[in-house]
């Protein structure tokens, strides 16, 4: 089996992440975080959003946060934009950033992008080109994200072709990377290669990532079957981060925690040191007052208590 | 990708895992747990231990265990016997199974074998084989299981050769069928193929399973690795009952139902009914005042009253 030498991981915790808490997180908390993942090795990251405060609160913050986070030229700094309203506010953060990309989400399923967006897949494309013609005028680089990839909490399983079809779309308006997310986390190893497979007919490997949520406890075994095929960047969250708005309880995107052991314990090198992560994910679970989502961030605390005790 | 059409689940959740609870459970609540995996469609599990309730107080009550459990010709009814004592013990209920067999349990970590057992590898060896030898004579199949084949709380990594060496003496003496257990759930795709390899110098593909604990959340991946080998037996334990001695807090085996979904989702069957099989787990957590350990459980549980609600 041949397997990357080397993955990058694309943390989402900051936005993707708390977006889905309730509790409101204080600015500095979010900006520590940030650099607390940049300290700990991320190189690229989810940073904020540009959508309406009404409907995502959590994300107001969204110019203090950029401004006050650490800059460095070999981080990539990704910040959600869907429409025009939000890419020309999140344009006025580009010239502090030597990697800044935007992000588009589309979906795979027809029910979830009308519940979710209010619009048809075909009308939520229309949307997204603006902001990606807009995007290519500034020399900025556009990510797409593609939810319910594998199955929808309305429609259930989602074909492949549905994947193929809303990838070569938003290939088509200019979107440079594809991320594949099984947004319920309810694929399986075999499904999520098809729903890859079907991405890459529109998009070449080196342009897409895994990002699967552990709500059912299969995103390793799909991010392995993930990396048997050559995929080596991954959409991840430290310390779980995020819950599943669909069903309460549930856990959300893969914690990056988890990836990180699963890939160092593979040989594959991914740049970060695990035992500051642990810390940085630790960290802001203490704030939200949460169990940590990760089952090694736990595992690790564990030991590191019982060296200290003995 | 080559995956077997049918895998079978060995539930380990009666012994290997109520053993590893601190709270006493009452022999008609484990005869009912053990009657439940049976009815989800379980066909081979562990129902109890023949140990000196001096060291394992939880599995005193093996005799009214196995006396009260509903008796089926399809069924492996597995017990662990340590020694003649045990052996001598469990060879009364020989004739109430048709499929009846015990479990010795040997380590590749030879401190681990000083610290759980007090005594070598090699002495460990020749204590099984006396029973080894009697259970023969009886026509009785025996089972080893070999603990911290990737990893040891006390000794770090483990060699695939010290997995190779205790393979072949425990075949040597007669075991028919040899677990590969990662004790403390640090296992990671490649080592535990390694692990898998070592033992398969000695041991047909027919005659192994894979025993991955979920504390780094590495199982389902360890599972799958192992399917890509042709490994289609995986000892499981319905929701992930019985905690890591090693770490507080950390999950032990790998839940039943993760495993299922991961099989079922790939369209291997097991014959198991996993919404029956959730609420065995569920029923069995409850009285025990935990978690729910599987997350297949909690989300399939979530749904289920989303749909109740709406």
């Amino acid at each position: 089996m041949n397997y990357p030498n080397f993955v990058k991981i694309i943390d989402v915790g900051a936005r993707d992440g708390l977006q889905n808490e309730k509790q409101t997180v204080p600015s500095d908390v979010k900006i520590e975080l940030i650099n607390g993942l940049i300290d700990a090795g991320v190189r690229k990251l989810e940073a904020t959003s540009f959508v309406s405060p009404k409907w995502v609160p959590q994300m107001a913050d969204n110019d203090t946060v950029l401004n006050g986070i650490v800059k460095r030229d070999d981080v990539v700094y990704s910040v959600l934009t869907p429409n025009m309203k939000g890419f020309d506010a999140a344009l006025a953060h580009r010239d502090q950033f030597a990697n800044y990309e935007v992000v588009i989400f589309g979906s795979a399923s027809e029910a979830f992008s009308q519940k979710n967006i209010n619009c048809s897949i075909a009308e939520s494309i229309e949307r997204f080109a603006p902001v990606a013609d807009a995007a290519k005028a500034h020399g900025i680089k556009v990510r797409g994200v593609i939810s319910c990839t594998v199955g929808c909490p309305y429609e259930g399983d989602i074909s492949p072709d549905k994947v193929a079809y809303v990838t070569e779309k938003l290939v088509a308006i200019g979107a440079q990377h594809i991320g594949i997310a099984d947004t319920i986390g309810v694929g399986t190893p075999i499904k999520v290669q098809k729903a890859l497979d079907a991405a890459l007919r529109y998009i070449d490997i080196d342009n897409i990532s895994g990002h699967f949520h552990d709500t059912y406890g299969q995103a390793l075994s799909n991010t392995l079957a993930a990396l048997q095929m050559g995929v080596w960047q991954f959409d991840t969250s430290v310390a779980g981060l995020g819950g599943c708005p669909y069903a309460k309880g549930a856990t959300g995107s893969v914690a990056t925690e988890d990836v990180v052991y699963l890939l160092h314990g593979m040989g594959i090198e991914t740049g970060i040191d695990l035992d500051k992560l642990v810390d940085v994910g630790q960290k802001i679970s203490a704030f939200l007052g949460r169990q940590d989502g990760s089952k090694v961030a736990t595992a690790i605390l564990n030991k590191r208590k019982s060296l200290t005790v003995s």
